[in-house]
């Protein structure tokens, strides 16, 4: 479908206690309200007791004029009464991407690709990074690059000038290979919002060089995760993970290599689900309904 | 979840053309008959115009006994307005295989084997063999074992017997590797209800002896399809698909040995996913709801 | 090939320090003994300042009666000069299995499975078990079965049990799911000899209960790895790993059930390498040549 | 290892009848010259009456100068007595790659991209184009663009001018979803040197709109292969082949998403196979010393 036709396309994302009549009581305010569902998944931790999720896309004429007052109404009519977390996106505002950088490229130059491919549905708004080597790639594709060096003195410094770049202009913080520790202040702002690359198959390998680590434990795959990022190191909840075979004779080099194309393939898809509104958070867990 | 605290559940499986509230009309049913959804997935080819597809599990106490005036209702109040095809299924009322087996043993023996182990949801009524050499080991699982012989002449025959087997004793028939043909009055008798394993990445290498073909072609990955019979050969619907690398290395007997491998783990989830309603049949192709 | 076919194969393994000429005097040394080489894999570390491996399978006429004067030869004439550490295997001598299992029977029934497809080149010379379970299923396939109760009281007498049992008797020791632990001693005794099972993608999820811990992190995909035993728990070299994608609709049973297929599988491929001589232990590590 | 340390090091593949003594023979006339084997790997066919393939990779002091006399020594002592078919080449030069490319970019963005990252051991010497699409993205790369448009009518001239543009100037041609019929003779010319990228997972979907077929079957893994073309259409020697699971949900722009990733990667797996020397052909298949 072209982006034009998604006009009166919306997402909605719910997640509440389990209870009997919540796809009834949603489907039918829906129903009423004139919306036509075009997709929706849903999950059940558990039929007595559990959580309940549900992603439901919807089509709904003049969408822009009438959506919010269907909100107002879903709020009271439905929400309320079953103690719901919701939100509703318009597929047409697509997701605004700021990508953290460092030196290396692969995760970076994957996003740009598939944007510029049509895959990635959202809009890369900025690229930030501590070393100016990725300027004229990301200038070539018209995306503004902000350089922002970082020492030890001026971390603070740094992130306050991240801050107020990303203020306003992006919705979601993509650490395509950033290299620099992010403080626990700037992680509670963007809370769920930030995606990281971690280039391991987490939780193993937590931490630093994990390609070294995997190649002196001798493990026979390696992976990548993309997890959002929290407090903990590499501890986040995990939105996408994928594999690939390696041998004893693939050295730390190797496993570098093959790893980058495990990394961008695995970021690329979970920037996708997240600008889709595929994915929600409970517990440090996702439930991606992709 | 145990197999008792099924006695409550069902699956309804839907198909019909798409238009606006389906899903409302369908969910608030339910919920107005007392029945709580416990999973529901659903697909829609296209928006417009296309066919949409649902396959709701719930549970409602008392199922056995209102089961059947709820679907009464249901054909009435819904199935009808929306020109629904749909079928309900009690979850505790297992589906009863009869395997059709011929000399290579390892399709079956995974399927006795997930049966023992509680994991295919199932029961196998019976085993039917144009060879006597699984008797023992059938037999040793207290599974009926019937040897009817087939030959060119007594071909005919030999069918008859086995419809006279399997009527009303089974619901699904696999051919777990049995390697006569089936006649196109068998095929259309249980239309959608015979699963067989073709050993090959079908469309590739139709007919016979796809692993000397795969060998000869030089792929470098090789697999296996469970599809349901129709009367082009190899042709019917595509349950599942799974594959495995080669190598040059690899000759006729490894893809062979390889490929036993990866024949066994399709047809059991095919066959699981047949015996949970989990498939739907549309133009010969599956919709798939795992 | 059959087996009968094998009475002339033998296969050699040798690691030492690399140097120049290595492939060159092995096998004009087996050529001059005349040895026909039919498969050869060489690995080297690093070209300078490394450790050289390579397995070569050569079939050698009369193998039994010249074999040990080869030996002889070789040890004086190519090893010595090269600091080898090297053994030589007769192919047709088949290594022994003692299986020990508790009460998860699917690795169990996988290597039995394969072993009587003709699939693994190895004999099964008994099982040893914590319960009685498994001695109908063993005992239908005509191997001794011995039920070696452990207690924490009992556990040091149970080992020299299992140490009298599997003495002379068996080559290798696979434990299938053997929930019970192993003292030093034992280890230190069979080392590189005892291969192990363990349920998850190690080194993620070491100890106990990896599946919900697996759950509880929220991993995209689940694992299950092989490893020969050292007295380091669940760090010792691993063999094989292989892994499968599971989602947030898995819960802690469904991870356990998938994780079945992955377990038998890895493990039946690590102990058909062993079998085949295939693998090679170094720092931790395995080279294997399959 | 970096390329300048490459200057020593030399690539021999050899395939011959299978008889004893091969390997011996050569590792010999190595030692015996100075070099140092530091990889090899080998492929009998058959033990008895079958084909012998070995690739080599050896280091030898002052290559450039020594190799020539190695090489007639080596057609004298060695080759002809086994009747051996081989070739040497020198790692540090570079095979030239002539790409073409029609609309679709995304193979040929993948080989820049890898040759940029130092992955692919190959210099992309040309990229021709039946369409001035991609020339600034070439050029920007420093690598020339030579845009040669196809008519019904010019189809012999357009062939002719490839020709004069890739003489003496590149030693493979990569079919980076290049959409034009190539002529009987230009593929003789190039013979086991052209390698093309088709959309299906062979033989599956020979020819047009594989994606479409591929949809219309209903198949649940889509796949791409990389292979040698010949005269035959989409039937030339496989040299790697990938895939990737799908299911109802995926549309025909779904699958060529998809399948655009699978795509990608399997031809730069190729080309960096067939730029190493790793890759013998035999009777319309390939080995990959990988």
């Amino acid at each position: 479908m072209s982006r034009n036709e998604w006009g009166n396309r919306a997402r909605m994302l719910i997640a509440c206690p389990d209870q009997p009549g919540i796809v009834a009581a949603v489907s039918r305010f829906l129903h009423e309200h004139g919306a036509n569902i075009v997709q929706s998944d849903q999950y059940t931790m558990d039929p007595e007791g559990g959580m309940f999720f549900i992603r439901i896309e919807f089509d709904l004429n003049e969408l822009e004029k009438r959506l919010e007052s269907l909100e107002i109404d879903f709020a009271q009519v439905v929400a309320a009464k079953f103690q719901m977390e919701w939100s509703v996106s318009r597929a047409s505002q697509v997701k605004r991407l700021a990508v953290m950088v460092s030196k290396e490229d692969h995760c970076m130059r994957e996003l740009l690709w598939q944007w510029q491919a049509g895959d990635l549905n959202a809009e890369i708004a900025m690229v930030i990074s501590n070393h100016q080597d990725m300027r004229p790639l990301v200038e070539s594709f018209g995306i503004p690059f902000h350089y922002v060096p970082v020492t030890a003195d001026t971390k603070q410094e740094a992130e306050h000038q991240h801050m107020e770049l990303i203020k306003d202009k992006a919705d979601v913080i993509v650490l395509a290979r950033y290299m620099q520790i992010i403080s626990p202040q700037f992680i509670t702002h963007f809370a769920n919002r930030i995606i990281n690359i971690h280039h391991s198959f987490l939780p193993a390998f937590v931490g630093g060089k994990p390609y070294a680590q995997a190649y002196n434990r001798g493990v026979k795959i390696i992976g990548a995760t993309a997890h959002y990022v929290t407090e903990e190191l590499d501890g986040g909840p995990i939105i996408e993970q994928d594999v690939q075979r390696v041998s004893h004779r693939d050295n730390v080099n190797d496993l570098k290599r093959i790893g980058r194309h495990i990394e961008r393939i695995v970021l690329a898809r979970a920037v996708a689900w997240h600008a889709e509104d595929r994915i929600l958070v409970h517990h440090n867990k996702t439930v991606v309904f992709n």
